[in-house]
């Protein structure tokens, strides 16, 4: 299938199904609308899942895994071989979106969308590199326009295989030493904001190395010109193989009639440019939290939504995802499970 | 035992433990600090229960139910008659609360502490009523010292039994139309802040229904003079009787290194007075959440603690809790399953 039959299957939420699981939330023993954020989050999943009584029980969190040809600027606190450890150490099931993922009863997905070195066959590995590694974003593209739409229907693929597995929700999760940067210069087009607001220290880089990051996107920008209103020349110029598949993953989840529980800074960036390439997917994602990193506020405005958590979370893998996951559950089993005032004989509230 | 020499019995933190935990998030396979709020709750908890690696599997959720005098007033949008029924619907799984127990894997207690009218026998029916409801506050007392004495030595021994049974947490909760009204009353004399600053709309009273909760307030106030340095006089003069058994539970959790999750308004209340009584159990405080229920923040500002949550809820019951835990739960699942930097075999931060 093309990419742009793709974009166009992606509509509107169910407003009946809206309609009906706002009735249930309001017939169910508690004053209305004191659930909070959890009975609009089930109204939206109502819609989303074109299901009055939506439920939470096939979750799965996609991480997917890239490197960054503009690590040799700088940019980052940690070595490039981190990338590929921390695979490895998804696949052990030693890392925080492995431990997180099982509390939230989620399986994980991890997939080689583009690590630069040569990851060793594993059952649980998805090896759908795109090329090893990203162009320097600060002097030349990121890959090419062929290729960020490879990395993009990669993602389609995955979530649709997934979808056939089982899938009720799906949490997107990244991994890629370096990525704060190209995501940073995605959310910078997008926003029109400058590089300086956006940017913040990812894994934890001192000051010096701050500067040099900012300055890294502001030259990429420069050198590459990429179109902010062509989300696919911006994923080609400034992104990265794994931002690609994760705009993948939202896309073919909102196609599906999915809900997509939207992570940190490096998944708001794809989630971004799923907005910029499909307007329609926008109602499709839950923002799981608010990450510490500096410009995510912003790009959560632009995107129009509003985080479930706000933890001084900043680790990405799908860690908040995870956690949102936990909250999307509980919403769907408040509007499933709870008595009405008449099924539980309760007075209702004066007239 | 007097209710002195448990106060006594409350000690600070572990600083061993607490030190021992933190070094192990910081050789976690995760930038440092980079699992936010999460990770600084699991070194608290390692304080509290004096264990480096702390868990949370057992859960207990303690509802209170009471009943009080001042919904004479009119400051409730539900008749009084909901609380026994809402009582009911606790004991048949339908409530909220059920739910969100469910989801976090918590057993709960529901306990009458003061339901006006009489309750049929139920296996999973605590009864330890007071008195039939508290006096209207608004002309007189909620009940004399001595009841206020047994409602927290109530709430002690309760959660002391389930300490034995098994508990690594516990989450309060509470239901009692019309017991925002004495929890506000406590927050003003405690915060020194005027009743139109603290009360709320509670289940959800209109305009003049607002009004004339502040006014049974000042009322409350003026006749009473309870003396805000003396807890015990502030709970039996404007209090409730889940209030006080609140109170006991959380002095009890305390006393015996058990962490406490504080759920919304009526909880906080409580655990005001359990601080005006004890300061040193501040520490085992962990607020769940901030609700929407007006006050509430310049209530956890007068504890000093920052809720995890903020998802507009304002139920009560212990639902705030509930979700708390989940998030109590990931913090130390985080610290024990995580594989460290040399174990996994990762590269560390750039020198």
């Amino acid at each position: 299938m093309s990419l742009s039959s793709l974009l166009s299957r992606i509509g509107p939420l169910d407003e009946k199904a809206m309609q009906a699981a706002r009735a249930r939330q309001d017939s169910l023993t508690k004053p209305q609308g004191s659930l909070g954020r959890l009975e609009g989050l089930s109204v939206q999943l109502a819609g989303i899942t074109h299901n009055p009584m939506p439920s939470v029980t096939h979750k799965v969190i996609i991480t997917m895994a890239g490197d960054h040809g503009v690590v040799a600027e700088g940019v980052s606190a940690y070595p490039p071989e981190v990338t590929p450890q921390m695979v490895l150490n998804f696949l052990r099931g030693g890392a925080a979106i492995n431990v997180l993922a099982r509390c939230a009863g989620a399986r994980i997905l991890v997939v080689d969308m583009g690590v630069a070195s040569k990851l060793e066959p594993h059952p649980s590995l998805l090896s759908r590199k795109v090329a090893c590694g990203t162009g320097n974003i600060a002097h030349g593209p990121a890959m090419t326009r062929q290729q960020a739409e490879q990395s993009i229907r990669t993602g389609v693929e995955i979530v649709e295989a997934e979808i056939k597995r089982g899938l009720d929700i799906v949490g997107t999760g990244d991994m890629g030493i370096g990525n704060t940067t190209p995501s940073a210069a995605i959310a910078s087009l997008l926003t029109g904001q400058a590089p300086a607001r956006i940017a913040g220290r990812g894994t934890g880089v001192d000051d010096a190395g701050l500067q040099r990051k900012i300055g890294a996107i502001e030259h990429a920008l420069a050198v590459n010109s990429p179109d902010p209103q062509d989300g696919l020349d911006v994923l080609a110029k400034v992104g990265g193989f794994e931002i690609g598949g994760l705009v993948g993953v939202v896309l073919g989840a909102a196609a599906n009639h999915k809900p997509v529980m939207v992570d940190g800074f490096i998944s708001t960036a794809a989630a971004m440019l799923a907005v910029r390439l499909a307007p329609a997917v926008r109602p499709y994602l839950i923002a799981a939290h608010h990450s510490r990193e500096e410009g995510h506020g912003l790009m959560l405005d632009w995107l129009g939504v509003k985080p479930l958590l706000d933890l001084d979370m900043r680790l990405g893998e799908g860690t908040g995802a995870a956690l949102g996951i936990l909250l999307a559950e509980a919403s769907c089993r408040i509007l499933a499970e709870m008595a009405t005032f008449s099924e539980a004989g309760v007075s209702g509230k004066d007239a």
